[in-house]
């Protein structure tokens, strides 16, 4: 499978839409805030990013999807330094370039028709007439490349992308019915996953390192866990039962054996360490803050398209969850196993949730690292 | 009607799209290729662009649309750069930073699923493995609006995209069965649409003056006129005969009358000489070049969907022209008379363009500015 082109929320702004089921993606951009916002602070502290007349400041959002979340960040960067600016009285804001990255097969028309729009408004509203040049750009493109011209950023953010892989590691075939590392996975296919992640994060940070300007700040929070082991049931289960979804489609022969067994999420779930490994070890980024926090698969919430209709239908969390794994996984689904056996297979899925959530504790368990372009 | 949310070329790939419709552009662009060349080159000799290294160079394209046509001058600009750098024994190439500007409704979607990588496979194919880094975005908004960073910009280029204005003129209510000025128009439309252009015309050259660096170039190929008369049947009589069909349409009850009074092309086609007032009085711009060219109609051609098919079918110019005009005003046609009369008013439209082609002689009349901003 080619991930770079098969990979990508579902677009547009209807009910299986990305952009109707981000609720658990917009709390955890929530939670970490206050990382990001002393990363911001502290980046116009440093010298030589020191308020001038005519000053530009560059962010990029890695991996922005399409939805109310593409542009939280850049409204919170937008404000913040503002604020700073006026704090240290600056009459003359700077210009924002905010550019948004993620692969080309994301709704860009749908951040630009919907979503752009609002941004500007709501800059409007909250900073009025005095409100910045903030100029907006759509960059498609794997960010496991490079995407924007040398030290040209100030502000890097990304959040719950990361973890998606360049590829489906090579050597993972005997993965078998399992769709990701799970306890029955051989070790042989935990070290291509680990592997793969290796060389994807570290491209990454060798490709920021070209384009962040030294002093420049990068937040990142990636899907991850606490353990030590990468099939630890805190990051492996939400998929281990989709497999077991699609196990059910199986026995019913609505899908086929090979094309089972010869799917794999191209993710990985690192933990605080191997973040910190991968790293020290790249070497251009100064690590200011690593930390983990948790989330419950309930906070898929109803992200509000029809709610009101979705609780007179007695809508669980388990249908919640199934529908923000929906809005993330279907693309790649559906170039596996046809179009045909996904609303099959994510009832299934809601009502294996529905049972396992009402009587186990699920989270997800996210990896936040915020840190400086060395000088 | 709300211009810059509802004009766009017809997205997408298919028969009735901009992107399979767009020759007589393409044919028009290369016209104008010498003058592009002549400006690409003179930027390079001037002294404040002096190569160094780790040098970036920043080019926008206005009114990108989304076909094949996007990246054609984007192209040419990184190849002529890449010559000059090589000639003079720089090893190192400059980074390229194309941006791809047009309005929030251009299927920007299809640019970067179809024709960016289209571009970077060409790139590769032409400069090798030395080709040089290209970052792509696409940046949607109005070209009368600021859309780029203070001083960001080496090279603007903009083809056909001028003469569309911000919005209908005010006081054109007396404009009655015509939809753009015509030989039958009162001298108010004429001045309401040619007052109209001026002040998008200076707000145009007055935020460009922002974004182009000292020493920076434009070069802005729009549809136009030689004559000094804004009704001469040069640049009114496609529209005309438009006009004429849509009059067919309101005799068979399938349009009203009040729709047909309102409606009017946001367009104006200037002279050589109104465009020369409006760069010398905003005063920011010095012209280098300001050349008149025009192209047959014919020359809308087909531009290859289905032409085997086409030319079985006795496939004619005005069948063509019928189609290419589709293209770039059906979003305009639909918001204000429906789809429904699509078909027919284009059916029509055909017939009346090629029995007057076959009997006039009828072209597009095209003016070509290139400038350099001053120091």
């Amino acid at each position: 499978m080619e991930v770079g082109r098969v990979l990508h929320m579902n677009g547009g702004v209807g009910e299986a839409s990305y952009a109707n089921n981000s609720l658990v993606q917009e709390k955890v951009i929530s939670m970490t805030k206050p990382i990001t916002e002393a990363a911001i602070t502290e980046l116009m502290m440093c010298s030589s990013m020191a308020w001038r007349p005519g000053k530009i400041l560059c962010m990029a959002e890695l991996g922005c999807s399409s939805g109310p979340n593409t542009l939280i960040v850049a409204m919170e960067f937008v404000k913040i330094v503002s604020q700073l600016c006026r704090k240290h009285g600056h009459d003359q804001l700077p210009e924002f370039q905010i550019q948004l990255n993620d692969l080309p097969g994301n709704d860009f028309n749908s951040i630009f028709k919907s979503f752009a729009p609002s941004f500007h408004a709501q800059l409007l509203q909250e900073l009025g007439s005095s409100a910045p040049y903030c100029f907006l750009s759509g960059v498609p493109g794997s960010f496991y490349g490079r995407l924007f011209a040398a030290k040209s950023l100030h502000f890097v953010h990304s959040s719950y992308s990361l973890m998606w892989l360049s590829k489906v590691p090579e050597g993972v075939e005997m993965n078998k019915e399992n769709i990701y590392i799970a306890s029955t996975s051989p070790a042989s296919v935990i070290n291509a996953y680990y592997e793969q992640f290796q060389r994807d994060f570290s491209t990454f940070l060798r490709c920021r390192s070209e384009e962040v300007m030294g002093g420049g700040k990068m937040v990142l929070t990636l899907l991850g866990r606490k353990s030590e082991s990468a099939c630890s049931k805190e990051c492996c289960y939400i998929w281990e039962l989709l497999a077991l979804s699609l196990k059910h489609l199986l026995s019913q022969g609505l899908i086929e054996e090979e094309k089972l067994g010869s799917f794999n999420i191209p993710q990985y779930t690192p933990s605080l360490s191997e973040v910190k490994t991968e790293v020290e070890k790249e070497g251009s980024f100064t690590i200011n803050q690593l930390e983990v926090s948790e989330i419950e698969w309930a906070a898929c919430g109803s992200s509000g398209f029809c709610s009101q209709e979705y609780s007179k239908n007695g809508i669980d969390d388990g249908y919640n969850v199934a529908k923000c794994m929906r809005s993330v996984a279907e693309p790649l689904l559906v170039e596996q196993f046809g179009e045909l056996v996904i609303d099959q297979l994510f009832e299934n899925y809601r009502n294996i949730l529905s049972d396992r959530m009402s009587r186990e504790d699920t989270k997800f368990i996210n990896v936040t690292v915020s840190m400086t372009r060395k000088e």
